[in-house]
């Protein structure tokens, strides 16, 4: 019986190049009949945060099973390793340079393989395109039932890159802007969970740039046109938005700026 | 047997944030084996009247029964209603702000109803992003099969957006720019069917800025470099463009700009 | 037994306005059951060179049999005959305009058909969007199972664009820069083959704007910041990049500039 393992796709590689395309044809040239989404082809080049976090905000919407490469990868051919994280409900592909840190948070148990056995990569391996020579293979060979045992050596960790938590000094709650998305919605580090408790279910004022706002909305247009909002996003994080407009623009920052929620007395 | 409803996404989350991504792994959780097509993800944010002309773009060249969600929605989580648009070719899902009305004008007979039944939907709801917790479960129900009469309330009907239509006064045809594309070409309300009824089959002169554009073009070299062709689009709407350079640029001009048109004496 | 014939797409429709959309309806209303994947719709508008590199980036990592339809067609509905072009490995559909150029270098043997019979047509071919009323259709009767030699009659050659290949002069072998990508690496147009017999196995140096490159790196990396390398691409070409930076702002330079290898003596 087919096994029915998704492949979705991650990468800083842009829709203009043809690169994610070869990547497709690569998986389709060994499983015909898999299924590939796109997650974001669009990453900023190099940025392994952003794509660190558009990965998170997607994934687990994936049935279970489904196998995740993700690929910003500019130390590709270097020194860093192709990795494969099996969990519970899924399956990452990429470099080890961590890209998958945030994802994982919420997964468990991991097992870490290194993908180092040649006789599942295409074989005149390119220094510069392992999505291409090696990602995509492993994902194609895993959509068709392979184990991933089978396709690496297993390994105790892969690196992790620390992303900063939010911060209590004191009577406030210290976060920063972690995601700027395409309307200009500021997505902060600080959980819905941090914040019930932060603030014990009082109201709460939060400072950004030279703004002040008060209290948390439902929905962007509760602030009507020309006031910021504050909310929690749908992946349960703190969110600064303006009713449309972009709260970048409003606020004028950008990534990784602080904020600070204070108690309302 | 397995229905084979094809599901197809209009929206303006863009293709960075993954917003789309999670749009597809909601729907696929549902139903792995759902065929998702885009139509578009790179609305101008908000932007409703061009989400609805892209919508009519493209729907009707899909099979009948394709399910079509769209979704420009600044109203998200407030108080317009997540509606379902049944005709008989094709079921459309998005939010109740008039994205449907150019593709509705060409279809028949038409129920509506409201998205409300909880059980089919994602089980925390976020007021914030119905593409993922609305729309996409309910398009996923629809293409396994399920009937829309299951999945929501029918209403009487649903708000109506009033495109603009071209206007006859005295001798002139009076309409506007309804999209500029990518390659700058200028497509107006005036459909060929306007223009004949209007020029009697005689030939026709149009102004657009300060252009004067005599006769109707059947290709875009047809002008040769550098001049301005009326023709009619693949829509068979009267469109405005130059051979390899943008109209939009040369005539300097933006959407919802007036253009004229007259008989030739 | 239904045939497996993958549909790949390259254009310069971008994503934004619907037209790539509409192209997939055209192919789903035929074949409801086709795998169509998109190479790229970003190539810049009416730029065959690009669409032709982009197209031969990508093409030949797709499994045998697949159809790839390419349509960058400033000259759409004007003299240029739509194409099909059969090799042993792949079938080729779009315009008679070089676009297929640098594929078909590496492809044989070939048999041209022009794309002239009506009857798998769509009934009312627009002159401006012959993507969708012409090449879907016929990439769909293709994914069906249907011979080439049906659709279309035999010709016996399309138009050629000569791509510049590099020269040798004296010491010196010259070539262009071929491509420049997402990331601003510059792609040439010297492959690994025009290198090693220019160098015979010595040691080379690069000369491209006011820069020098001696020797070839295997990695983007192994430069580190700020140091332009010189490295065979995953295409076997010559390209030119830097460690996290783009190549093109850092030597600024632009496609079609020439670039000098000399042996180091």
């Amino acid at each position: 019986m087919k096994t029915e393992r998704i492949i979705t796709l991650t990468t800083d590689f842009g829709l203009k190049d043809g690169y994610a395309g070869a990547v497709k044809g690569a998986i389709l040239s060994i499983n015909p009949g898999a299924s590939i989404v796109d997650i974001s082809h669009d990453i900023s080049p190099h940025d392994i945060l952003e794509g660190a976090f558009v990965l998170y905000q997607s994934y687990s919407f994936f049935p279970p099973g489904t196998v995740h490469v993700a690929v910003v990868d500019p130390g590709v051919g270097g020194k860093r390793m192709p990795v494969l994280i099996k969990t519970e409900r899924y399956i990452f592909i990429g470099p080890d340079n961590g890209i998958f840190s945030m994802a994982l948070r919420n997964e468990a148990p991991k097992r870490h393989f290194s993908l180092t056995k040649g006789e599942y990569l295409i074989k005149e391996i390119s220094s510069t395109f392992h999505g291409r020579d090696i990602f995509a293979p492993v994902a194609a060979q895993l959509s068709l039932g392979e184990e991933p045992s089978c396709l690496g050596e297993e390994i105790k960790d892969i690196r992790k890159v620390e992303w900063a938590d939010p911060v209590l000094k004191g009577n406030r709650l210290e976060g920063i802007i972690l995601h700027i998305d395409r309307f200009g919605n500021l997505i902060t580090n600080i959980s819905r969970d941090d914040l019930l408790s932060f603030s014990q279910g009082g109201a709460v004022k939060i400072r950004i740039g030279e703004m002040v706002i008060t209290g948390l909305s439902k929905t962007y247009s509760d602030g009507g046109t020309g006031r910021p909002v504050a909310l929690i996003s749908s992946l349960n994080l703190l969110e600064i938005a303006f009713y449309m407009e972009s709260a970048q623009k409003m606020i004028r920052t950008e990534r990784l700026k602080p904020l600070i929620v204070e108690r309302v007395l």
